[in-house]
């Protein structure tokens, strides 16, 4: 298989973007990228989306977004794995450059929740839960994330402000991002305050509603090289999945899937998660944060909510999470959320991560998590010298 | 890239599923084609599917259908293409075994559409569209053929009853396949008499609603033949885009994906259009069987018609299409399709389609179409002797 690099990313900013549909919105992101490879072409376009037919009545996303972006004739495929979606699309692309089907993919997410009523938004979501054990009554998603924060809470003696560490580094960081949907610092006073969603779950616990799009071109690190585009190599890949209803698991706490594609990525690329400078993962709940944190093994069991008290996860702590804000406070439109991880990363690979950057970095992972741990995706992404 | 075979078919009847859940159907589908293929388990899993959000609520379809077939950990994702969902799902089953990823994949195609009120089906189907010029317009995919179609008798000359014989064929095909939803001819004056949905597209020249779940295995040429697999190559595999909106087609009557991707399809495997035995292509609407003939160079521009009418469709024909019944007879549940396609003509090349089977046929073409020609998915498959 062939050495597999990002040479270009692109991003609108998260938001509500009622002026733009689904088409224009991912074409943006996408010509941005190739602008950014000083590319004009891509040979197969793979779009991350979750809830395009529920809420826009819209698929063939492949063909129409390709169209649209001006590349009609190419391969091009919807690919869908809930909130991992973004990821799974890289994964295509990666598969597809590294295996010699094609040497040029974009790899891109777009998803669009604002123009649906917010009842609306919060049962298609639950499309990504179990529909007959789970969506059907009445479980959704931040209602199961609160089920598991509240045993998270229990089981190790926490409070529910002990995790405001999370929501406070990711609203730091959003602060100088331009494309992020909330750009302000919150107080752990705030965070204390905040409106309670599905007790323990508050407002300041979750990530929104989202409109956005991101994507990343995709080569061969050798014509890379030979063409010199500034490089990220995707040093590892790796997708695991596990039970899709939570009452299936036999220790609902434990992310497997979260572990297992850690390791997979992280044999892949040689490394240990000692060796990670920064990562990118899927705070789509403060609860997710920490079990995401002790899956991949930047934690012990019960240790994650202590990185946030410890402050080891701000820009200058021993392990950088959410440095562009996160889901929480960049914003997370499902679909595209694993894309702007990895756009992400990429800037602070490349040291263009402005007030934001991480010194000296050299190696990044972003975790994309679909469900609640169902199916979960992780890169390693290395900077090429 | 190494070389790509099927190993193990499976297939649930095309029907009405009522008692089964999405996962339960399409797991079924999948341990049927590992138990053929001699095997207990796969590295990954695509799922084509179009429409589980939208009917069923139910996203995150890998995950979900990986863990009750037993396969829970592996790799897996859904792929939408629309209606070309299914022959998409295979695409990156043959991608991640040609590009040497994974040495055994599953790729299958599961959809349940009859569990919801048909109005709502058609609603759902129209996302396959441009939402916004043709969807939100009212314009339906019966609608849209039937554009198409009274273009198509307009521009040749033609009657609505000189496609019949695309009909009657596919119905003829059926009588003998055990998983067909309509396994019973129908006659030239059924033909002519039967009710007219949207001027000038019949009941007749429609296919239906239905509930089903194919899937194939897909491993190494090399590794089936080690191991004494009765293998059916992937000699040629290729996909390709068009507008989605039909009004912005040059020539609406002409399907260029459907030839590109052909061309590519059969120039990867080496042979042309006249070395194919039989032609499993995408009659959802009679008028789409014409125009796939006609762009796959089966037939001239405003002769696709003409092999209906001189029978040269049928299994004793110069080019038989729907050997086991076609999307008309057989079924048409959407995402599942372009694996039914592929099934079938495995069937045929292993010299197991009974009743129907093609006396020395030796390569074998299918070709899914999502939306009306968007995106048209080609494969080229051979007998390995």
């Amino acid at each position: 298989m062939r050495d597999v690099s990002i040479v270009g990313i692109g991003q609108t900013p998260v938001g509500e973007h009622w002026d733009k549909p689904l088409h224009i919105l991912g074409s943006e992101a996408i010509l941005m990228a190739l602008q950014d490879a000083r590319l004009e072409m891509p040979e197969a376009l793979f779009v991350g989306n979750m809830l395009s037919g529920q809420l826009s009545r819209q698929e063939n996303l492949g063909a129409l977004i390709a169209d649209h972006a001006g590349f009609c004739g190419i391969e091009a495929a919807k690919i869908e794995a809930a909130c991992a979606s973004g990821a799974a699309a890289l994964r295509m692309a990666y598969m597809a450059v590294a295996g010699g089907l094609y040497d040029v993919v974009v790899a891109s997410g777009v998803e669009k929740m604002t123009d649906a009523p917010a009842e609306e938004v919060t049962l298609a979501l639950t499309a990504a839960a179990d529909a007959i054990y789970e969506g059907e009554h009445g479980l959704s998603f931040v209602a199961l994330n609160a089920l598991l924060m509240r045993r998270y809470l229990y089981e190790y003696g926490y409070q529910r402000e002990d995790l405001a560490g999370f929501a406070i580094n990711a609203h730091r960081n959003a602060v100088h991002n331009p494309n992020a949907m909330f750009p302000r610092a919150i107080s752990a006073e705030a965070f204390a305050r905040a409106k309670m969603i599905a007790d323990p779950v508050s407002l300041l616990d979750s990530s929104a509603i989202a409109d956005g799009a991101a994507a990343v071109v995709v080569t061969t690190t050798d014509l890379a090289r030979a063409q010199g585009l500034p490089a990220v190599r995707i040093a590892g890949s790796a997708t695991a999945t596990d039970s899709v209803a939570l009452h299936d698991r036999r220790d609902p706490l434990f992310l497997q899937a979260a572990q297992t594609s850690a390791q997979r990525a992280l044999a892949q690329a040689g490394v240990g998660a000692e060796d990670i400078d920064f990562f990118e993962l899927h705070d789509a709940f403060t609860i997710m944060t920490a079990l995401s944190l002790e899956a991949s093994w930047f934690a012990p069991r019960g240790g994650g909510a202590r990185l946030a008290m410890e402050d080891a996860i701000s820009l200058q702590g021993r392990i950088p999470i959410c440095t562009m804000g996160g889901l929480k406070a960049r914003g997370h439109p499902v679909g595209a959320t694993g894309i702007y991880q990895v756009v992400e990363a990429t800037q602070q690979l490349r040291g263009q991560a402005g007030a934001n950057q991480l010194q000296g970095c050299r190696v990044g992972m972003t975790q994309n998590i679909g469900g609640s741990g169902a199916i979960v995706i992780t890169h390693v992404l290395e900077r090429v010298e």
